[in-house]
């Protein structure tokens, strides 16, 4: 009986193992670009051997399929946990804000190559599974819009294009974000939910400063 | 004296040429990415010879640099002109949105390209060159979004945190935005100028629906 657990141990070792993999090659192909990054670069920089690296993944490609998996799996968890806490909308909408901010900032090399590579992965099969992902995390967040309209607490035209905006406002940070710098990404996130859920919200609804 | 007019005339023709060039390289970068597209392609999208090619640009690092200037030029533009009809903060803000959004959209293979390989610029002697034209668009929007706080119009409490809020709302469509889908450029300029000045405007100073 004892090789079930150990069969199970030895098989969250290999996930953790993929995890850490993906980190890595999302910090390689971030800095040097998912072309230009050859295998052997990759074998170095995990400090496998190549046969090693190749246990864990079977190419580049699934390299950048895994990255994506390694920031959107906790991310959709997160925003769960936020949908599960049961707030109203305006409230539910700042905390997933910040959870999506909070990726973004954490997994920024990771965003940065899927943005930038992921026409890469589109032969792969895996693409469908990570349109799903995607569109089961937008369908999240376009339903608390809807919820917020039904409720009279929010204005909302075109929801899927008011969804967007916001998808936009904040993943476009991977591209200028410093979290070094002045603003951290709490305040920047408090500032981004407060323009747009005051540009969404019904004025008798919400106070200004 | 007829020396002068013709040599204008055929510098025009050769920054024409150029402009065209860029357009194609940008059409091929976008589609096959700027590293796997090997110069014997452009070679072939632009119908000229390898020399003819090189007549007009001196490496593939260049077309990178033409593909910014042929939007960011056109965007500057416009939007002094928008400045220069002098109206009143929102009504700026809302029309410099519409330029914006109509660059990405017009220009959105050059788009696509610089904001995913401006990184193979950067060692570049134009690179700061680039920053400059950069930072003079963003500074330009950054002086009417102060203007309309100074007015009593804003309610900003970080200028250019608001601003990169804008830009990524707008410059993040070049990943998702259909022009042929079910809203127009036009109509989702006017969804997002509504969300960011709704967001920005003190309440007692806009109506909404």
């Amino acid at each position: 009986m004892a090789r079930g657990p150990a069969r199970q141990r030895s098989r969250e070792r290999f996930e953790e193992r993929r995890w850490e993999l993906a980190d890595i090659a999302a910090r390689v192909f971030a800095e040097r670009g998912y072309h230009d990054a050859s295998i052997s670069e990759l074998v170095k920089a995990t400090g496998l051997q190549r046969g090693g690296l190749y246990y864990y993944i079977s190419s580049k490609q699934e390299l950048l399929v895994l990255i994506h998996q390694r920031f959107m799996e906790p991310l959709l968890k997160q925003s769960y946990m936020v949908l599960d806490a049961g707030k109203p909308p305006e409230e539910t909408m700042r905390m997933l804000a910040h959870v999506l901010l909070g990726s973004v900032d954490r997994y920024r090399n990771h965003v940065t190559v899927f943005l930038r590579e992921w026409r890469n992965i589109r032969p792969a099969p895996e693409w469908d599974e990570i349109i799903n992902v995607r569109k089961e995390y937008e369908n999240l967040i376009l339903r608390e819009l809807q919820k917020g309209n039904e409720a009279g607490v929010f204005f909302i035209s075109d929801e899927k294009m008011t969804l967007m905006s916001l998808l936009g406002m904040i993943n476009y940070t991977y591209q200028w974000f410093d979290p070094d710098g002045r603003v951290s990404v709490e305040d920047l996130a408090d500032q981004m939910s407060s323009i747009f859920l005051y540009g969404i919200t019904r004025r008798d609804r919400f106070e200004q400063p």
